[in-house]
């Protein structure tokens, strides 16, 4: 999915949800279990339940994995429910010397056709470059994460700035904003307004909101530009708002009252 | 495996060898091509071929995955062919917050049972510690890599020293030299020295050396410790020594050209 369709896509739904399908089979409801792949029927209930109300699906590769060859049956049937009009992230956090980058590139852009995949900027340029040669797909490499761990190396000071402005900065320039997207934590609010002044015209995935406790209005006020420039992913706090037979509904629910905050903020 | 056995299996086999199984199905001999799983015969040959002579392998996860599920099933298979007295390295380069490297050590760990598993540092404690909890498994975290990007931010001078530094110090006070070592490329073989400083006790897993041009003798001589505290990763120019019907034979000729260096310098 290229930049246009994206933005069009959020303004249409006045919506910048993600839902991340970090589905764990110890918190879906009991009842599912009877199944012959119970996480492949929660994504489908979770996804027609409220594939009209986001704009894009992150599953968490690791809870796929985690359940051997079969666990990517479960999502490669999982993601064949997505509608063509939403957008699809790997949330696999890769990241290696080019030859094995391009592999990762295969991997995600060709043999499970998702339109991008979360990296790690560790290993540097050509980490990131080998991923940013497909039409209309996109890598999203982590800026400054959601997590408490975020502040050991991210934070660190390095020559006058801290070292996740070091990779904006740096990894901004080897793509473009058609191509390229940062992960900024929700749970750094009120760091938004810097963020959107260094990358005014990046997309920022945005985790962190609903279970890690990321303050949404903060952010859909300060760290939005004029195509919204923001996708807010919400896991757990949508997919286990219920651990009953109304798990669907629930989920639908919970994504509605997101919407009831960002429908007025989105740009029109 | 533990501490204590890695280093009596490198010091009986006078051998710091890791053979990287990162298998291209464009790179092996063409007549496997006619087989129902070409990777794994060819995992299979150069396994055989070599098992005595090396103390670990590395399969790269990257190449597995994108021959889609079937490509974890080839990977099981394959490494079902290691004998048991050999170290085995998921090389995954994976880290997540806390909850996803939970599940990403389950991965490795219980569904795959690999020894230890490869994670990049940028998102900190959280990320790292959930690996851990297992007895006598082990986290690689990346220090100093081996590509060209390893320039942009690992160098980088942060408070008074450089980035892959602070990691090195920052991330071995989580876990002890029983279950972490640290990645430390050979194209930086000039640095051994002062890594054998900062980290006297750790295991260092040094990719690098042959087809990214490291230089083996200096490494052996600056980074060693009493106990070795090495391995040294050797991938493309094993398993593609030869591509003909004696790849087996030419891998492991190309892996005792290795040993020859080692041998002598291998600590007793």
């Amino acid at each position: 999915m290229d930049y246009t369709r994206l933005v069009s896509e959020i303004k249409h739904k006045k919506s910048n949800l993600c839902i991340g399908l970090d589905t764990d089979i110890k918190k879906i409801p009991e009842f599912l279990l009877k199944e012959q792949d119970p996480v492949y029927i929660f994504n489908r209930e979770i996804i027609q339940a409220t594939s009209d109300l986001c704009v894009a699906y992150k599953p968490n590769m690791a809870f796929y994995e985690c359940m051997g060859p079969r666990g990517w049956e479960t999502l490669v049937k999982s993601m064949d429910w997505v509608p063509d009009n939403i957008f699809t992230i790997a949330d696999a956090k890769r990241g290696d010397i080019g030859n094995t980058s391009l592999m990762y590139a295969k991997t995600f852009f060709e043999t499970y056709d998702f339109d991008a995949v979360t990296i790690s900027p560790y290993m540097g340029e050509d980490s990131v470059t080998p991923f940013l040669g497909y039409q209309d797909k996109w890598v999203i490499v982590l800026g400054l994460t959601s997590n408490k761990g975020s502040a050991d190396f991210q934070r660190l000071e390095c020559e006058g700035k801290p070292l996740y402005q070091h990779v904006l900065e740096k990894v901004s320039s080897w793509g473009n904003p058609g191509n390229m997207m940062f992960v900024t934590g929700a749970t750094h609010a009120s760091d938004f307004a810097g963020l959107r002044v260094i990358l005014p015209e990046h997309f920022f995935l945005v985790p962190g909101v609903g279970a890690q406790g990321g303050d949404l209005h903060t952010i859909l006020e300060s760290g939005q530009n004029q195509d919204s420039g923001l996708l807010i992913n919400v896991s757990r706090d949508i997919l286990y708002a219920s651990n009953n037979k109304d798990f669907a509904e629930a989920a639908r629910n919970k994504a509605l009252s997101y919407l009831s905050v960002m429908e007025s903020k989105i740009p029109v």
